[in-house]
């Protein structure tokens, strides 16, 4: 009968467990010693004809893996990513809850929609022409259980965005939402440290203790980016001195501007992968993407140079190669400008060379590489991107100013640092957070006088903070992305059960989808009529 | 400087940790023995004067404590509510997932609409006239989890349902949801029990080992309801017999019905308590609701009868007395009529009498009881209450039959017991589940031909209990109420961080709220004139 079932049917069968005999054992299956005499046996659910078999799980499109998505979970791998996540969350509750004693509260997900909250999903109601909102975090709630003194708060918390049709993005998530009193950075690092190296699964390897720290001020001169991937070198450096020596007309003009510099990557080997062709095409991006010139040098095995021979000097040449430290065979990533623009091109670029190589061949980043990075002073805000005459909170308006820059705050706010932290692993950015104003006419000021916005949309925020509000300060991580880097996992979606394709779809129900116009009347609502806008 | 700050300040005090001096002590305080000799203080933050205060928090209207919640919550009432519930929440996970093996996987909340559902919230999407829907359970993704290997899974799950305005429910709550694969009803019993026995607070006492269970035949003929309150006895017994025998005209005509039956409880003391004004003002609200007529019968002191006194001959009222162990003062409250209006109609006045004896002092339930009891065996269909020629299902259409009962389905099913389970405390449901139907043929014919609904809108469902679905059941507990039995909190609302109001409202943000219409263009949607529902 069992020989007859089909694969994948369900059976039962009752028996003796019996040694497998001589020879038959399989010291690599947890069950490999015994086997089952069976004396009963049973097809409790006979299996239809599958559209995939799944032991070929993997080679099938994801769309079809997406339809098919409770098949698609029998794969190993699937099994072993949503265990992990299951058992590493169950291990930071242990730790936040019974080691901690942090308190677990559940906060709402339909709320008030905030003030310029782009991405924000609506939820109509049965009052007429009003909206609840899906919130992209507890942060307002997380504030008012501090001012309500549950003064160690987690939640790993579902959160809601819409990006539309964004790669690995999906519109709802998941958060290790924390936030404490009485706390300073250190100590929120301190907490997470902790937290991620209780929870962390023991064939990862061990953590660093404590982690690395960098100022974005570093993180942007010599990683072009908040995120760095320090997993490998390559950093940027800065040969403005060399150039600045050299007099070069074309060079002089840009080091005459503020903030104008010559930066350099130097790609050990480089010139034994990377040839012309694939130079050209990696600097053409960033040219356009930047607005940013990139110049290949390559060293060649007699020491000479391809590319710029003749607009540099054989003395700057061997300055810039002692600076270097470039050898035969090496590549050097030049670029001179705005040092913003420089560092952002190179930081880029940096990244594009390290994916090529690896493509090449080079061992650059190990898959049992978990390089975590905690970034820190940011700036409190930005120029918009718009009108940058006016500023914008670099994260949240909720940020507190570095205690340092506090003066600054009246004078020149755009040079004041944050008390923001970025938590970086393999150059994603995988949680973030900082110490919060607690100081209502702060907040107040920040919000009316910086921001220029209106603070009587928040008033039951200031009026919280009015009311004994304690010092507070927290962070949240991102579950889905820090699961998916450490299983090694391609997306986000191979970390979550049953996830959205890029478009926002659920392919296997075929969510979002119309509904009727009674369901629609009873929310007050109806649907526009297409390109009119009514 | 300390003593001039305002109350619920926040302050920071920096000294030495010294004994109290001798008679000073406090025992009943943690830190009663000890006090700190300042050496430094600063007031961190101040606070401006509150609208209530604190201790007095819980004399307020539920709707300033509601728009104050972050004053609210720093009452001990709330602090002991949030508390317990975060520390019940993780002791139930501890045992789920580190004792037997179940995996915490979180499932979407941005999902399909369930055909019929009504009560779902609809989330608009920037896809032309397409919504989500906020699911009301994980009831399908946690059958296509059995159906996809992940054998054993739970989730704390955020639901949704849109009630408008109901007391004492909310629009979202939250969900211990379980399910498993190859387990029976005594299976799920024995595993919520431990689960309860295990998480449940010290200082609340031990819990039966078993649960009772009782039927739902005999739930609802003993108790009238299908959640009985076993805290106190009054419970429903059948005089048909008596009456019979006395071959009194009217009462005899309801009797030759079918399912015409005589039914009473009896309320030791009940004369004491209970005047004619209360007596009339209960059963007229049992007759307007139930259209129920219900007779109270009350034994005088001297033996005698009051009310009925005429119609009843002496034999009669001795054989009743005798069937119901009445005493002189009792009550007894007799009604006729169809068995389950009869039943029902009882059921209610038992619960209205109860309050009102509890209300004149009398102890009939204590705070300290928790009564758990096992519902089971409810019919698997009932007829639908606008066409009582259609059937529905009592609870969803994926509950399995009773296999006893597996003949019936497809010759009487509305004889078909279910294998639904509720979980009832104190008289309230808690939880409910079944073992699911896990054969696709079985499945089509109940949504086909029992139902008679379109069974293609749940084709993925079907399609995957083809696909080698194991046996397969669950339950859900409702963490919300059971923590507010627990807590003897009056109202769900205190055991929830940021509750709504009985509307629906958020009065601290004073959500829902009006959104642009720029928002609602993105969305494709707009809101209809008022009345005129265009």
């Amino acid at each position: 009968m069992l020989s007859e079932a089909t694969l994948e049917s369900v059976v039962l069968v009752k028996g003796t467990v019996i040694a497998r005999p001589h020879g038959q054992q399989n010291p690599k299956m947890a069950t490999g010693e015994i086997e089952v005499q069976a004396s009963h046996s049973q097809i409790l659910n006979p299996c239809k004809k599958l559209p995939f078999e799944i032991k070929d799980v993997v080679k099938k499109s994801e769309s079809l893996r997406m339809q098919y998505r409770y098949l698609d979970l029998r794969s190993s791998q699937l099994q072993y990513n949503l265990r992990l996540r299951s058992s590493m969350a169950m291990r930071m509750r242990e730790y936040l809850c019974n080691q901690h004693g942090f308190v677990d509260v559940e906060t709402p997900t339909l709320f008030k929609r905030t003030p310029g909250g782009a991405k924000e999903f609506v939820v109509p109601t049965q009052e007429h022409g009003k909206f609840y909102s899906l919130p992209q975090s507890p942060q307002q709630f997380k504030q008012l259980l501090m001012v309500g003194g549950l003064d160690r708060y987690f939640q790993i918390a579902r959160c809601y965005r819409d990006e539309g049709s964004r790669p690995d993005r999906q519109p709802e998530f998941t958060q290790v939402d924390i936030e404490m009193s009485f706390v300073d950075q250190a100590g929120i690092r301190s907490l997470i440290e902790g937290l991620l190296r209780y929870s962390w699964p023991k064939e990862k390897g061990s953590l660093p203790d404590p982690f690395p720290i960098m100022t974005y001020a570093e993180a942007m001169s010599s990683y072009g980016c908040d995120k760095p991937d320090t997993r490998f070198q390559m950093k940027i450096t800065d040969v403005t001195s060399v150039f600045s020596a050299a007099q070069l007309g074309f060079v002089q003009e840009i080091l005459n501007k503020p903030r104008g510099c010559v930066k350099a990557i130097h790609i050990p080997e480089g010139a034994k992968y990377l040839k012309r062709k694939d130079l050209d095409s990696m600097t053409k991006i960033i040219k356009d993407q930047y607005k940013q010139d990139v110049m290949p040098l390559v060293l060649k095995s007699d020491g000479s140079w391809r590319f710029l021979q003749k607009l540099i000097s054989d003395e700057l040449k061997k300055d810039l190669t002692d600076a270097m430290g470039a050898k035969a065979e090496d590549l050097i990533l030049l670029a001179a400008g705005d040092h913003d623009r420089v560092c952002t091109a190179l930081g880029k670029l940096r990244l594009d060379v390290a994916c090529r190589l690896e493509e090449c061949g080079v061992s650059l980043r190990s898959p049992t590489d978990y390089n975590f990075l905690w970034v820190v002073d940011f700036p409190l805000f930005l120029p918009k991107e718009d009108n940058a005459q006016e500023l914008e909170s670099t994260h949240h308006p909720f940020t507190a100013p570095n205690p340092e820059d506090m003066d600054l705050l009246y004078t020149e706010p755009e040079k004041v640092r944050s008390q923001h932290y970025d938590l970086v692993l393999n150059g994603c950015e995988i949680g973030g957070g900082s110490i919060r104003i607690h100081n209502a006419d702060l907040q107040r000021w920040v919000l009316e006088h910086v921001l220029k916005e209106d603070a009587n949309v928040l008033s039951h925020l200031l009026e919280a903070l009015e009311s004994g509000a304690p010092p507070h300060g927290g962070i949240a991580l991102g579950l889905d992305r820090l699961t998916a880097i450490i299983t090694g996992a391609p997306s986000i979606r191979d970390v979550i059960a049953f996830p959205k394709s890029f478009r926002g779809r659920d392919l296997m129900s075929n969510a979002p989808d119309f509904v009727s116009d009674e369901v629609l009347q009873l929310y007050h609502i109806k649907v526009r009529c297409p390109d009119s806008g009514n």
